[in-house]
């Protein structure tokens, strides 16, 4: 118990310094009050959502404040696009170490208002605690989708095809990087390359756009944090079928492609290595085009990568000679 | 980046171990979803709230599991009970370092699963994550009030009477007692009393069962988390009245008279100490005694305590001689 007192509430300043400016929704009261209050839009369930990120497991300490707030935010909003919901807003709980100050608090509001923005899901509250430990971050995101429409994990049918948005793999390719280990040079990578894998890991691209589709479209979807084979493979047990997945199909980036080109054995990292933040769904097959059409308008590519088949659940990732390839560990896990 | 891998996830057996028995909502879909779905009840807003609790910050590490995860739980339903809000159900990031085992997840789920069920607030999903720091406790939790009906902070007048349930200045003493800097024998108290305040610190009472009451009568209301003369000068700020309160009137528990009969200094702790979760609400005069008589049926003492005059926000504590106490330091702040 390290309490600690001031004759004015400190947690009061920081909080009317940097987070009121963004709580411009009227439910969040300006966050002077204990609670914030909004209306569910009429004939919609709500989907909750909460995820945690920790210096030093999450992200880099010395990543740039801006980016932190906005990753924080987003892995959220990227739960929800997969679920088929559009955001209505999310609380924020910051434990934060003594040192940090405002050098650290200015960007990171700033990023997590941009976002905020952007996105249409405005900072309704939260709490600011002291913590001896590293920063830890905790939003709770809540959507909303058409009464009893949330796409599951759960749903998915033999038959239906499997489709990713966006690259796979980048992230964990640009985690390797910042690192520090000289991969991009063993890799052969340009600069830009880097940069782009880099910049995958620290701003993932949350697929709201397409979420309204996701909900019209898909009978199962989650996203891919956790790398692609275990999260498929989570998504099949929920469904009870197998995924056949045709690695050569699964959707790389240029700089990706170039990685694995020099080294093959990267193919594990970029189906394991998590923080794509894409959706990975299973739609019916006459439904597969006109999602990927209506997706390919809002400027989110989606691509066809396998189909299921009966049999309890798992994902095979077979190679070029048809034979699934064996991960030492499908998942990412923190436990 | 201290990532760990596994070949099977323990996030999810430990998901599944601990946490997925109590998640017997169905919107919860068992944990095993990326979010959770809820249909909000008809003609309601909902109120959301969330509190975080760090080791070392706002519990003592050696206290025991399961008290840690109800008082994570009891501090955001006290939040709800002062809007007048009846809880739906919370979302939990905990976030473990990782000496934390069976020996301590287990109680803490079994403490968080006993009051998920006694105060029908179920456990709807949430994230667990590694922390190179203290267990760090984070809850949003959820509740549904009549629509455009959610008690604030603003909305006192001048004339209105200033009520507050239960006792105060309990968890403060408790506190003490609980550094084990021989408090309790300098103020000459039973261990019986100990025990009470000690109880009162690790164990808030939140006051969901007038929740309705508060929503049917207060003009303006808050849950004392950071001390009545701190919490209760927010609340007359926001509702730009001042409230003048005779310290005389104040409930106080027997220990807590005791107490202070030994060590009259000790009123700036209780008035200030925090960590109470009882409510203060504003009450027009005509409905005092209605409150008072129906939240005694609910076993909830309520107790007025003074009266709100005109003029820019603040609260002052008046001697028996009618002068204001002088507080060196209101409110608890962690910053």
């Amino acid at each position: 118990m390290t309490k600690q007192r001031k004759a004015a509430s400190g947690e009061e300043r920081l909080i009317e310094r940097y987070f009121r400016p963004l709580a411009r929704h009227p439910g969040a009261l300006g966050l002077i009050d204990d609670a914030a209050a909004i209306t569910p839009p009429t004939g919609c369930d709500l989907v909750l959502t909460a995820d945690g990120i920790v210096a030093g497991v999450h992200f880099f300490p010395g990543d740039p404040p801006d980016t932190i707030a906005r990753k924080a935010l987003r892995v959220n909003l990227s739960d929800l696009a997969a679920k088929g919901a559009l955001p209505l807003g999310f609380l924020l709980t910051l434990a934060l170490p003594e040192e940090v100050g405002a050098k650290w608090l200015a960007p990171f509001a700033r990023g997590l208002g941009a976002d905020a923005d952007a996105y249409g899901c405005p900072l309704l509250g939260g709490d600011t605690v002291r913590t001896p430990g590293p920063v830890t971050i905790s939003v709770a995101a809540f959507g909303a989708v058409r009464r009893g429409k949330m796409v599951r994990r759960a749903g998915a049918k033999p038959g239906h095809h499997v489709v990713v948005t966006g690259t796979v793999g980048d992230a964990a390719l640009g985690v390797l990087l910042r690192r520090g280990d000289a991969s991009g040079k063993r890799w052969g990578l340009t600069r830009r390359a880097q940069d782009h894998l880099e910049a995958r890991y620290l701003l993932p691209q949350p697929r709201t756009a397409i979420a309204d589709l996701i909900g019209a479209h898909a009978s199962a979807a989650m996203d891919v944090s956790d790398g692609l084979a275990g999260d498929l493979a989570k998504l099949c047990r929920a469904s009870n079928v197998t995924a056949e997945i045709e690695i050569a199909r699964v959707p790389l980036s240029d700089a990706a492609h170039a990685a694995l080109g020099r080294d093959p054995a990267l193919i594990e990292t970029i189906l394991t290595g998590g923080d794509d933040y894409e959706i990975v769904a299973t739609v019916p097959a006459r439904k597969v085009e006109m999602l990927r059409r209506a997706a390919a308008a809002m400027r989110v590519p989606v691509r066809e990568i396998g189909k299921l088949v009966a049999g309890q659940g798992g994902a095979r990732f077979l190679g070029r000679d048809g034979k699934p390839l064996a991960f030492a560990r499908p998942s990412f896990s923190h436990f």
